[in-house]
């Protein structure tokens, strides 16, 4: 038994701040309990007594004779500490704190909170909120919020850090086909957070979704290995509030300005295997879908329609969205001859024509999910004269296939009643064909995607400054030999000795971006053109060898001391950030993490030989992304780094600029 | 009074192929009509006589008294020619011909239709179809379609070229906030095309928005005409389907590989002042808020809301989709103070917070709206446990204030009826707010898009490709100076005319892209390097000025004999194809169309100085672009061009390869 039960499956719950005014909360909640149909016992606590909607009132916890499981408290939040103490010494185990006036408003509340969690922490009481909506648990009929509903029965679980979208969620249970099992209002997250809600739900048989709206995520040690562990087990899907005012702070490289800490979340969330959504709409329809399917081969959609005009839309979307059109095998077109009209095309998309029945359907059906070259079924219906809608609703509902069948029913009243028998069976209609393209998307990357978050040995070096040929040397990145020199004459003794021609430019760690402040001079052919370089720039100097490079490619790093560390690949130079056609991860990076995120750039597709170009080795470019990643890992100081350009000359990678920024 | 009249607002129908098997379309058609509840004179004809559905059935169409003003026809394809010419006959001007077998089957259907047309031209006859669902007008209850019910009376018309989703949309209209007017079925559009159709729509009173779906548009000089002229007058959204299949043809330049026959006929519109819509979902959503709203005077958005989450999520789509949220003057924030809780935010977006009710949104609407810094409010709703839903429904419906007003009621069943009460009021309603938000970026689109597309003066000139240098000039269009040579001697003497350092390329026609091919060699600095490229260089060569460019830009024209020329503008080089940083317009492109296509493109971020460099004159470079509009133009014979790259030196732009594709 989990030590979250006595939150989630209490069988006696005592409300701290009962009220018999039923504009409070203190009221709504009782009534919410009672109305929702709890069976266990329930203990108002109002230091007047009395009576409450038929309920006795205890003046004090200390009055009731049993401990209960859960405790709720709803006073305003100055007393909230003198209950919480009163709960601890009962022996209570379990706390919602639904008062707000913490860490949300000022200094003095976040100084209350941090009493409040390390209360319930010394007491080992398990503590959600405080400045919550509450909580509730659909299978056992538990509404201990304030939320005015019980939302419909279902499988989907759901976290969020916005009580208004834990009441529109309710409501849309009762029309959507989406019911829900348990739902959680995060509230400001003083004990409990993502990691441990999520760990109980993955663990929980009544949970078959997990959907959250999070606007910030307690990115810990924990919630990186309940989500490694277990995020393939039940698609999790997350919608993040705020994404747009998730900006760059104020950069200090270039990886720091193309790196918004979104931006890092949301790599460190699809590598941990959790699916984003885009909005509102999107987290709906996602829970949808995986009520219905949580497992799919492969992207090859075959589409069976009664009209060209939807299955048309279905092809752009497929198209825009990254999903393929499965070719039809030979056997499989032929059958689909035998059975279906001389005018139905039998190629996919199989149009089975605007007077077809429940049989056409039923016939199309069966035999395009037996084609070994689909992985799933979209089923377009447009209302037309002759359609038989509700038969074929029937025909999908009973369908029992190999793979995925989704299907959009085009049009609105006429056809509530077709949607209600299919998803009575457990499938998914849509309304139109974008939506079920994009569920499938959905379901794709569930399918698909492997977590690749992997461990981080602990960073145990400090960088030194000093030494960046001998740190990039040990950690096998290849790099154009410098010489630091301070006067002329050491400059030109270092130029004769690397040999012409050469490239100068500052050592003066304030000047981050060389070429705008002209402290580079590239292509240095004589001592004279040394000289007059190394007078206009910015002293200490550096000397180096000039590398013809024929692509000028970007790597970078910055570590987000929440998340971990992402590391950038891409288009370099000095329009690096313009273009920002650059992969994301989060280290540790593997070689096939590096060869994956090669290939999602332009700069990937390029040095592949795109246009007729020579192709590069790819596994030594992989290498180096590789090598940068532990470089970046092995140094505690170092907070961000840029390597711009990194050049490929005609057959290699150099590291000919690089950036270090030290914390 | 229109010559479309007589098809759109007929007195009197002749039903050819009239049938009394409720199985066939001739049953269906004239069951629509009567249940529709057509006022005027049915004449259902069928050589067999009789009565169907209780009306007399003509044995031929010469035996009805007077001339009806439409005829209908259902008879099979083969059939269709000899009725037409009765109709003809009969002196008939308007005809709807619903049978297929046309050019949609094969070439002996394609010469039926031309017959058709042809005949139907001749006796100035209005013909829609053949091969479509048939007509609706809703507002004088004509369903002369085999579409099952009329749609819900209202004010957008459809143009569609697939019956199903005709269907679908009826359908749509009894449960969305849409109706519908006039719906054509197009067909295979023999005579009466887009052009005409969106022409009477424009005029008629009744039609205030008009969406089509496309799958191929015919593009003709009255379409650009018609566009031109009317469509800021009134909304048109149309959705092109098979975008995904329009792909670019066998490329014979960098511009042809660029350029699809959609993006060419998507910039058209554009330019011709049409919303193109994304998805069937998109085009009901911009069909909704066109009904509500046409204008609004920017793109600054307030929102007034009752809770954090959707309000958030709001602001996430604003910034998502290029939309600002509004800055609320002082004034408005210390008018919101006094009405407002004190906990509320009195900053966009204003949160009235949970409890709100009917009242402190009537305040905050009324307060925001007032704001000259605002262009629009989204007023956000989720029910909460004292929501007061239908109250602040009626808020908004009664609402009359100067800014459109669009509110998103986030969450189902309990919101249905407040929604209805909005809608009634001719307001939008969406269950999301990224709906919300999407549907006021269609009204700021139509809003603020100005119509640019210019008349093109026709083409006269033949292009002579041994002038190419002469005919830069000519259109002022900036290059390296060229020398064609054949003997080494003749490559020596231009080299020296011209002045190292050099380059030489071929002038091989049959060489296109010249850096894969080793074509061309850089930076020749001496005679003996000149000998040697020559030799290895296919005969003739062309000798030029080496030019140490800056920047490399792409500028590229490809005609389409259907729409039109498109010129397209950004990133050049040899991966032009793979960055795809461009612009496009079609031409003519005035300086100010040119100066937008620059500041759309990353390449033009770095022309005006980004990252620290250099800005360039950019009315110089808009000039090159009008320039190599009025270049393409002029002449008949050029089917495509890249100038490839343009160079940008440290001042200036320069030509330095241009490559000319002949018809």
């Amino acid at each position: 038994m989990s030590k979250l039960d006595a939150l989630i499956k209490p069988q006696s719950i005592a409300l701290i701040g009962a009220s018999e005014n039923p504009d409070k909360i203190g009221f709504q909640i009782l009534n919410n309990l009672i109305e929702g149909g709890f069976g266990g016992q329930l203990y108002p606590v109002n230091p007047k007594g009395g009576e409450i909607l038929g309920q006795k009132v205890y003046t004090s916890v200390k009055e009731i004779a049993e401990v209960p499981d859960l405790a709720v408290i709803v006073i305003p939040g100055t007393f909230v500490i003198a209950a919480a103490k009163e709960v601890a010494e009962k022996g209570i185990k379990a706390l919602i704190v639904i008062s707000a006036g913490f860490a949300e408003i000022d200094e003095k509340g976040a100084a209350l909170q941090i009493e409040l969690a390390d209360l319930c922490r010394e007491n080992d009481i398990s503590l959600l909120g405080p400045n919550c909506l509450g909580f509730l648990n659909a299978n056992d009929k538990i509404n201990a919020s304030f939320a005015k509903n019980m939302p419909k029965l279902g499988k989907v679980s759901l976290l969020s850090q916005s009580g208004a979208i834990i009441s529109s969620m309710i409501d849309w249970s009762k029309s959507a086909p989406i019911g829900f099992s348990k739902i959680f209002s995060l509230g400001n997250k003083a004990l409990l957070t993502e990691a441990e809600l999520l760990e109980y739900l993955y663990n929980d048989p009544e949970t078959t979704v997990i959907i959250g709206y999070i606007e910030n995520l307690i990115v810990s040690d924990s919630l990186t290995e309940v989500l490694t562990k277990y995020s393939k087990t039940k698609p999790t899907i997350l919608l993040f509030g705020g994404k747009s005012s998730f900006g760059a702070v104020a950069a200090r490289s270039h990886t720091g300005s193309v790196v918004s800490s979104y931006l890092t979340i949301k790599t460190y969330l699809e590598q941990a295997g959790v699916i984003l959504a885009n909005n509102l709409e999107e987290l709906l329809l996602f829970a949808q879908i995986f009520s219905s399917y949580q497992k799919i081969e492969g992207d090859r959609i075959a589409i069976v329609t009664n009209a060209g005009g939807p299955s048309i839309a279905a092809v752009d979307a497929l198209s825009e969205i990254g999903l393929k059109l499965a070719v039809l095998s030979d056997e499989t077109q032929s059958e689909l001859k035998k059975v279906l009209k001389p005018e139905a095309s039998v190629k996919n998309p199989v149009d089975i024509l605007g007077d077809a029945d429940e049989t056409g359907y039923q016939a199309a059906i069966s035999i395009v999910d037996k084609d070994p070259n689909t992985d799933g079924i979209l089923v377009l219906l447009t209302p037309q004269s002759s359609t038989k809608i509700s038969e074929t609703a029937e025909v999908i509902a009973k369908f029992e296939g190999q793979k995925p069948i989704i299907s959009s029913f085009v049009g609105g009243e006429i056809l509530i009643g077709a949607k209600k028998i299919i998803e009575t069976a457990e499938k998914s209609c849509f309304s139109f064909p974008e939506e079920a393209i994009d569920a499938m998307r959905g379901l794709v990357d569930f399918s698909t995607r492997k977590v690749c978050l992997g461990e981080n040995a602990p960073a145990t070096e400090l960088y030194d400054t000093d030494k960046l040929d001998e740190s990039l040397e040990k950690f096998n990145l290849p790099s154009v030999q410098y010489i630091t020199a301070e006067t002329l004459e050491e400059t030109i003794a270092a130029g004769n000795k690397i040999g012409f021609p050469l490239v100068l430019k500052t050592a003066n760690p304030n000047i981050v971006h060389k070429t705008e402040s002209s402290a580079v001079t590239l292509n240095i052919n004589t001592e004279a053109a040394l000289t007059e370089a190394y007078e206009k720039t910015p002293k200490p100097v550096i000397v180096g060898k000039m590398v013809k490079g024929k692509h000028e490619i970007f790597l970078g790093v910055k570590k987000d001391a929440g998340v971990g560390t992402i590391i950038a690949f891409g288009t370099g130079g000095i329009y690096a950030e313009i273009y920002k056609d650059l992969a994301y991860r989060i280290t540790p990076v593997t070689t096939e993490m590096a060869v994956e995120m090669i290939h999602e750039t332009k700069m990937g597709e390029i040095l592949s030989g795109a246009r007729g170009q020579k192709a590069y080795e790819l596994d030594k470019l992989a290498e180096i992304i590789v090598n940068m990643s532990k470089f970046a890992d092995n140094y505690k100081n170092i907070s961000e780094i840029d390597f711009n350009p990194l050049i490929a000359d005609a057959e290699n990678f150099y590291v000919v600029d690089a950036r270090i920024i030290l914390d």
